[in-house]
This record gives C-alpha cells, structure tokens and sequence, in this order.
C-alpha cells in the first residue's frame, strides 16, 4: 500500500475528474465562442467599411506626398508611455529588443533624411495593458496606428492636415459602403470642417477630469483637444512653462480618442529636462540621446490614428472587440 | 594593501581604458553608420517607389474587392516554418504568445466567415533567423509581407490574381517614379504576361539544388515555379503523392523569391498525417486542430510577398538593407 500522503482519496478523484471536466467545457466553449466571433454577420460590412476607410487614408497620403515606410516590431528602443503596462521585449543575438510601443522616435529619425519631409507608417503597436482596461470597450492590447509625422510643419498645418484625411475618408465610406452601414444601421453623417478646437482646461473646467470623455459624449463630429501634460517628447512652451503644444482628436457620441500627437521636442537640453522631470530611465534611451545630444533631429509634428478606433466609430460598434477578427482585449484570454 | 588577486596592475588598468576606448569607438561608429544610413541620398527614392508600390496593390485590391483585415503581432499559435530559427515569445496573463512568423492560419480561419471571400493583411513577420543569412543580401529578420487568401479558388485562379497584380504595381511605378528610378540607376521594365511558369522538377533537372536561384539569375521577367516540399499547409495531391500545389515567384536578375504560397490543406486527417510525417508538434497548433477537426477550415489558396524585397527588386539595390530606414540584418545588432 502507498503511504497516505501518496494516495488520493475517491472523492478528491471524483472532485479531479469533475473540475478537470469542467475546465475542458470552459475551453471547448471559450473556443466555439471564438469560431462564432470569426464568422459573425457583421464582419463582413466591417471589413468593407475598413477597407475603404484605409483606402481612403492611402489615397489622401499619396495625394499629399507623404511617402509610406514600413513598420518597426522589434527595437532596442520604443516609447516609454505614460501610463501602466507590462514590458514586453525578447532577445536576440545578446540584445534586448523590445515590442513597438509607438514608433515616435523612429518617425522623428527617419525625418532627418533630407529628402524626406512627410512620412507615415501603418503601425502595429503592442501595450500588454493592465486586464482593468477590459471594460472600456476601445482598448486592445495590440492594435494599428495610422502614424503621421511632419517635418517644419507646425500644429496648425497638422490640423488642417487631418482634419482633410477625416473628412475625405468619411465622404469615400459613405459613398462606397452606402448598403453595409445600412446593413450595420449606421447612420454616418459628413463632419463640418474645420473641427471644432478646444483647450484641455476649457473642457476641464466645464466637466472635470474625465473632460475628454464627457464632451465626446456630447459631440456630434470629431474634435480637437489641446494641451496634455505627458511624455518628453512633446514639446512645452518654453515661454509658458506647463502648455504642451499637442493634441487629441475625439469621436463625437462617447467613442474617445481618436488620435493622439502634438509638436516635437528636438533640442537635447529640453529632452533631458523633460526626462528628468518624468523620472524616464535615461540608459533606455542612449542611442536616441545620441542622436539628439548632436542636434539631429528636426522639428516635427505629427500624431497616430488608431484604425480599429476609428472602424468601430465609423461602424457604430460597442465594443472595439466586434471589428477585429482576432480579438486583444487586455486581460481576456486569446483564441486564436 | 590588498592582497594580489584584488590588484590590477599598472599593464592591466592601461589595457581596461584602452579596451574600454576602443568598444566606445566602436558603438559610436556602428551609430553614426546607421545614422548616415537614415539619411543616405537613396532613401527619398526608394521610399516614394515603395510608396506607389503599396498604393498600387492597395488599389488592384480594392478593385478586386480582396478586404484588408489588421495584422495580428502577438498569438497563442503561428506559423511553424520549415527553416531552422530562434523562437520569440512574450507571457501576458498567464498566456504564451508568439511574434507572427506569417498570417497563414490566420488567414485560413478568416474565411470561415460567409461575407468574406478574398482577404489581405499587410502583415509584419518576425522570423529571429540565424546570423548566417546575413550575407544573402535578401533576408531580414522583420519584414512585411502582403498576404493574400482566397477562398474557393485555385493556384490557376491565384496565378491569374498575382500576375495581374505585379503588372499593375509595375506599370504604377514607371509612370510615377520615372525621375526617382532614373537617379537610383534602375531600368525597370514591364514584365509580359502571363508570367512564365516552371515546374520545380524541370528547373532542379537543369540547374541542381540551387535551381530557384539559378533559374532567378538567368531571367529577364519574374516567373513562377510549382511544387515545393514544405509546411503541413500546402496541398499535397492524394493521387500523386509527393507533388504539392503550391509555388514561388522570383524576381529575375538574380533577386530571388518574391512570393511564397499554395493551396491549402483543409481535411483534419491531411493535416495530422502531415504533421505527423513532419514532426510537427501538434500540441503547438491544437487551437487551430481543434478548428480543423470540426471541418470548419474553407478551402483556399493564398501566398504572401514580401515588400522589402519587392522594392529591393524594384529599385535595384545590391542588399535588402538598403531599402529599410532600420535595417533588422540577421545576426547584426540594432542601431535603433
């Protein structure tokens, strides 16, 4: 006989059994809960909305000469956010290379070709974000960036920059997609240019700390918010220390943001001030440093629009997860 | 004073600084290098025919009514590939999940929807390659590929899709980068369709094991060749086993594969058998058996091309490198 502490009593196997059951049901259920995601109705009409909507943005950037590179998935360095996550990174040949957060930087290297002024990437950016963020309905752990940069353009020019590709993007999908919006009971209406612009503390003093939200949800067209305390490299005003002269775009009807970028710090002593005063690990950064202790890098501005943000919007969806194939919604389990 | 194992002598400390001087010297020349990279005279050039290279598959896309869904980074299960390399992954809740080495079963598991026939991603692969591909001048270890499925179609019908494809793009890129082809040197002609196609059979006859090569050095216009053993996905007939229907292009002049793919597999029993004949480990892709073993999986056919190295092809450059801001070189480390 095996000693008591190396036997399992019947009913500790019936409960083994039982659990293990049970945990093979959850699975197999999780899994065809995924096959019906994959195959549901709608995503079909989303697709097509999608596919016109990048078309669209292609066809404004190629109109526009801004030239397409490709996207970065590995680095040593990537954006330090502002927010908190988990780090993801994996290593090869001795260095560690870390998952695109944003390709900020790159965008801002890439700027010191002279013959190259206007660039843009469709981004895939991966933020293994904290699992609370599940509920919002427009977070995804992995999602693209439409990720726009200018060089010796300012703020305004940047406005007026998208607010044409929001406007020519909305007009291609309403007049491509006319029977999936309908099929989706999506009434998408064209927005009025230019959009509307406001001050973060205008908004803040109306509706308090969560301004953006609450006047999103007022909204019935995309906006403009100015003015965000975050990362280094968006530029303060040195004449007006605590102004940041960047932005968001919002949807209108409680979608949130919509994208996210501003003017770009370029002078190192201001890189370093701003570094030091967020407590960023500088040994994170040193080839960026590098580069900018030689005044490399210009003057830029430039921003990110999230594509399946502005899908879900354009299709009226309630949760970001219903325009994506293969849902990455922080904390839940994946499929496929 | 210290006893002698704890001293360094005067030789010693002189050889440290020295040492220690010279791996300085060393970084800040490989950051220079890749600085002077960025903004080599090339770049601009290459970057606008890449630019109307992605515009024109875009537009034959859009046209041809193939969707573009968004590229998925991070998944419980990928690719296998059939070469020997390092494998990456990240852990998030619990979870392993692996950088796409390709959107194939992705890409099968799309089509699953009814509403959905003809898909594209514009999909990043990370494939951590052996340090010895370095030298081949067309491997990167990151690299985007356009990756297209079809369903209910057949390698004739995909054949047809793709040789429509790269005329157009062709004819796009002359007649827009004629000033950009001209200062990069590169006479571009429009290839005569339909593309030819080998068997791979004829080609290894002629020319022996390097036979993709040597046929790819010898030709004027890309071409196709069929039958390759590879990956459990691709169709192998069951009245001629060991012929597959799958297939490359190549470039011609020398600048070899462009384009990988075949009809798929979509029986569970094909699959297993083989895996089973090709060790697969079936544990790594029980997701997707699980999918396969419900008959679930449509039958398709498909293939992805690899945008560096259309645009090293298109813009005649020697290395791969040399059409990326951000050269990802096996085994080379990383500026940024």
């Amino acid at each position: 006989m095996l000693p008591r502490s190396r036997t399992l009593s019947n009913i500790s196997v019936v409960m083994m059994i039982y659990h293990g059951r049970l945990c093979i049901t959850e699975t197999r259920m999780k899994m065809q809960a995924a096959i019906s995601h994959v195959r549901a109705d709608a995503i079909g009409h989303i697709l097509r909305v999608q596919s016109a909507a990048l078309k669209a943005i292609h066809d404004y950037m190629y109109e526009n000469e801004v030239v397409q590179a490709m996207p970065i998935i590995l680095s040593p360095e990537t954006d330090p956010l502002n927010h908190p996550h988990f780090d993801a990174s994996v290593m090869y040949y001795g260095q560690r290379l870390h998952l695109t957060k944003s390709m900020i930087m790159h965008k801002q290297l890439s700027l010191m070709n002279d013959g190259v002024d206007k660039i843009y990437f469709m981004s895939p950016n991966v933020r293994l974000e904290k699992g609370e963020l599940k509920e919002t309905g427009r977070h995804l752990f992995e999602f693209t960036q439409v990720d726009i940069e200018l060089r010796d353009r300012t703020k305004k020019d940047f406005i007026e920059f998208v607010d044409g590709m929001l406007l020519s993007t909305f007009k291609f999908v309403k007049k491509e997609c006319g029977e999936d919006l309908e099929a989706l009971g999506r009434d998408l209406k064209l927005p009025k240019l230019p959009l509307r612009v406001y001050e973060s503390e205008e908004l803040s003093g109306k509706y308090g700390e969560h301004f953006d939200m609450a006047a999103s949800e007022r909204a019935q067209d995309p906006f403009w918010i100015l003015n965000f305390r975050r990362e280094f490299y968006d530029r303060e005003d040195k004449e007006r220390r605590g102004y940041y002269h960047n932005y968001d775009v919002m949807w209108p009807e409680g979608y949130g943001e919509a994208l996210s970028g501003g003017e770009r710090e370029w002078e190192h002593s201001e890189i370093l001030r701003k570094m030091d005063e967020r407590k960023t690990k500088k040994e994170a950064f040193h080839k960026y440093l590098h580069v900018t202790s030689q005044g490399l890098i210009p003057q830029t501005v430039g921003g990110g629009l999230g594509i399946e943000r502005m899908v879900r919007f354009l299709t009226g969806q309630k949760h970001i997860r219903d325009v994506t194939l293969f849902p990455r919604v922080p904390g839940e389990e994946i499929a496929f």
